[in-house]
């Protein structure tokens, strides 16, 4: 008797033969050459792999930046920079099962076609001349399909690159693989029924964060020198703080989103933005400045028409940070207070004006994006999730069900866009009246969450119902169960954090990264981008 | 028996007393001083009534550039401008109803108080200084009722003034009296069950348009130097077009709309704007630039943080500029053609670049738009009319009708903004591969409608659609009887517009004046405004 299979089932296999298919056997390394599944950190694997040369290693521990600066001279290739982070790719892969597509063939042929323009014109043809990037699955590619994590969708051909995707290779970027979400795109974490499970590079019994989870692995191993994904929610700051990288949340229209596959599009009470993740700040600054110079907004009206402003840098004297220690809803993990703790007093030390962030009304905040994601009950995505086939899986019911269980009238959404709207401005009101520049705050109650086990988000969706960017840093600190002891005494404030409390057992998160998050005003991403430059260059501290 | 009222009259009586007590007895003409209601243009009346000095008539005839220039000088006070402005509107109020309410003590008080601090310091308080302004009646003021023509506010006290009027009033601009609209906020037209008809200075068996109507016929009277309405449809650049004036719909998000009180709010589909009308372009970039110079943006966060820019001023090479003969829907009749075609040789004769604007959609256009007017089938609307009790007129009958019989979805709604995007950004498209600047087109199908008549507005609504800015001009030209004839053998596309044709009847609209519309591309507010200054100067003819 033939295996059953279930008709999801077939139509998944066809990715994931399209996603075998894009490996390149070669640069895969045997499986005993791999690390045991007992080997839980596997960030430091690569070097003592001797799977790629000195030169190849160099390549992919340097930033963006540095790799310009080189094939500026000529001294470094498209191609060598290319094919050394695919490489290290491709076992990041075998590592942590990031991609959902790998783009060799395109990738490597169109870094021979710049280094050809290179070598006759002596210049480079844009700010991310050379550059591999990886890509959140559901950002469109021309020809390719696009299925946002949903069986349903598989057979959706994107006919054009997302424009954003159309910019940066126009810029010179190389899109090198596509990346894993989680189903639904809705939970902190990265699993889905088409292409499983994807794993922290610093904890492979840990997510890489959601719902750009892919992009988290591939950042956090340098499996690209930058990457995109979506931010709806935390999106992308989540995976950047549990991957030890950093990640930005633009304010709302101002990076094109065309192209984006998304069910639900046309709904504008809470928008999804599209943003960069990288080793390093000055890459998320060329990226966003490479983007914005090409004015998206001519193509993509919608936008906002601001470019992106050249800023700062700044010094310790010219900013005041508030630091938000607890958001009155959710007490962070001890290992977060205490990176709380290490930042005030180094950014104290370094002369910047510290002050405590009372945070203001987030239950409110809360209640309002949790009824905004799905005002259609979830119609939308259950309708797709059905007619895929797939199993549901429990984070997607715990999404689903922060809803209210029946659509609300258009009526109904109006109310609560004003509520927003008076939301944002009070806050703003706030931190204008306190003199607070930026906050400083938790990206998550804690640091990378178990497989599964990511519920929560206030830490960063109350940034996104307030439309405020935000960036993600890394702290160089990691998770040490001999400080970070659990607090036997407190008394949770609701059932959700009795479930953030419960589920923190040091011992399970051992060397886990510890990031923080940079938030700013309204329309100030360059101000709150240069902020995070300052802050992390004063609060991070060499990792082992 | 005593006479027996409805509880609505009741109510609306409230509202009329108040205007009443507002007005300066002093300052009204004996009715034996009033022109017969059958003298129907109004607009020289002032001059011979001998009501106003030659001062006051000077001052009320100026630009609010020129008062400003004057009283920067000392040469005028602010309380001799707003004095004679008070006058003048007190009698156009008798001639064509377009107060609500006249603001006269506080008015003279704050310009009393502005010219003790110019003696004092030598200096304005700001751009606007001493200028008298009327504002549009759903427009919040402190501690004042803002019914928004419905019965059923007569009980809503605003407790601040709009944010753009705190605007304003820092920058020194006094508001004198408050101006009528039509029930619903909603027609072309301004009758309403509380305050009646407001009648048009040039013709008074034809409305002055609306929404703004009372702003039409306030500023096309000459009672307030600058006026300030609102537009979803086309309910600020119809009155100035109807009334022989500038108006002004700006791109949304740019002027400050928090504080204006309109059923609904939330609804973000289709914004509505705020903005001035004047007698002069300068006025209308003075306005802006007085307005945008505040960053409004730091507190209605909604907001798009864009100073007000200055371009120009163009030279008649600098622009293309495409003539829309004909939006493919309603023939435009015959006045406003001729216009089109003195203003296509006029701009041709001194060297604009001139070509034909084939026009892109307009019926899609329209079909969405009216689908987003009254998303939830006007029900909004309905519960406050049924509240309020006072009978609901055929124009609003009309405007409600334009709605889908039942509530659309949250998700038809979200179906619809993908599709308006979509729509914006081909005509943007468009714009720029033809290399067209600016778009000259008609206001409206007509001259202002007969009172009660006007239904349609796809002249104009169609760029509330595209959410691109329109500046209303003045030609100069008057509908001419013996000129203007109808078309005999036209035949009509559709039945609204049969309608449009069939009410042309050339001796209905004698000497009406004609406008004319220049719409620029999204977010290009400022160059608009520069290019309607241009296209002014160059088609007006003196008007007799």
């Amino acid at each position: 008797m033939p295996e059953h299979r279930e008709s999801w089932e077939i139509k998944a296999q066809k990715c994931r033969d399209i996603l075998s298919a894009s490996l390149k056997q070669e640069w895969l390394l045997p499986h005993d050459k791999l690390p045991s599944p007992d080997e839980l950190d596997v960030s430091g694997f690569i070097k003592k792999s001797n799977a790629l040369s000195d030169d190849e290693l160099k390549i992919t521990e340097s930033s963006a930046t540095e790799l310009i600066t080189r094939m500026r001279t000529g001294e470094l290739t498209a191609l060598a920079t290319v094919t050394a982070f695919l490489k290290r790719a491709h076992i990041g892969h075998q590592l942590l099962n990031f991609a959902t597509e790998f783009l060799t063939q395109e990738a490597l042929a169109r870094a021979a076609e710049l280094d050809k323009i290179f070598l006759s014109t002596g210049k480079l043809v844009g700010p991310l001349h050379g550059l591999p990037i990886s890509l959140k699955e559901h950002i469109g590619l021309k020809d390719r399909i696009t299925n946002a994590t949903y069986v349903a969708l598989i057979d959706n051909i994107t006919t054009d690159d997302a424009l954003l995707v159309r910019l940066l290779k126009t810029a010179g970027a190389i899109p090198i693989v596509r990346t894993n979400g989680p189903q639904s795109l809705m939970h902190v974490d990265c699993h889905n029924p088409i292409y499983g499970a994807t794993l922290n590079p610093y904890h492979r019994r840990l997510t890489p964060g959601g719902s750009s989870g892919g992009e988290g692995a591939s950042i956090g191993f340098r499996c690209a020198v930058m990457g995109v994904g979506t931010d709806i929610g935390g999106s992308v700051r989540v995976p950047a703080g549990f991957c030890g990288v950093y990640g930005l949340r633009t304010t709302a229209l101002r990076n094109p989103y065309k192209g984006v596959v998304l069910p639900g599009q046309g709904q504008e009470s809470i928008r999804c933005v599209i943003s960069p993740l990288a080793n390093s700040i000055e890459d998320i600054n060329l990226f966003q400045s490479a983007v914005l110079d090409q004015e998206p907004w001519e193509e993509e009206t919608s936008l906002t028409p601001l470019p992106w402003r050249t800023v700062g840098p700044y010094k310790p004297q010219d900013i005041r940070v508030g630091i938000m220690w607890d958001d009155g809803l959710t007490r962070p993990h001890p290992p977060v207070r205490r990176a709380l703790q290490h930042a005030a007093g180094r950014l104290q030390e370094a002369g910047v004006d510290v002050v405590d962030w009372e945070p203001y009304a987030h239950d409110l905040g809360m209640d309002m994006i949790t009824d905004l994601y799905f005002p259609d009950a979830a119609q939308t995505q259950l309708e797709l999730l059905h007619a895929g086939g797939e199993p549901i899986e429990p984070l997607t019911t715990n999404s689903f069900s922060w809803a209210r269980p029946e659509a609300i009238t258009v009526r109904e959404n109006w109310d609560l866009n004003v509520r927003r709207d008076t939301y944002r401005e009070e806050y703003h009101r706030l931190m204008k009246e306190r003199g607070v520049d930026f906050i400083l705050c938790p990206v998550n109650v804690g640091v990378a969450t178990e497989l599964g086990k990511g519920r929560n988000i206030p830490y960063t969706a109350i940034w996104n119902i307030l439309d405020q960017p935000a960036v993600s840093i890394p702290t160089g600190l990691k998770l040490d169960p001999e400080i970070d002891m659990v607090e036997p005494d407190y008394t949770c404030r609701s059932a959700a954090e009795e479930y953030e409390y419960k589920r923190y057992v040091p011992e399970l998160f051992a060397n886990a990264p510890i990031g923080l998050q940079v938030v700013g005003k309204h329309y100030r991403d360059e101000e709150t981008v240069m902020a995070a430059a300052l802050i992390a260059s004063l609060v991070q501290v060499q990792s082992d």
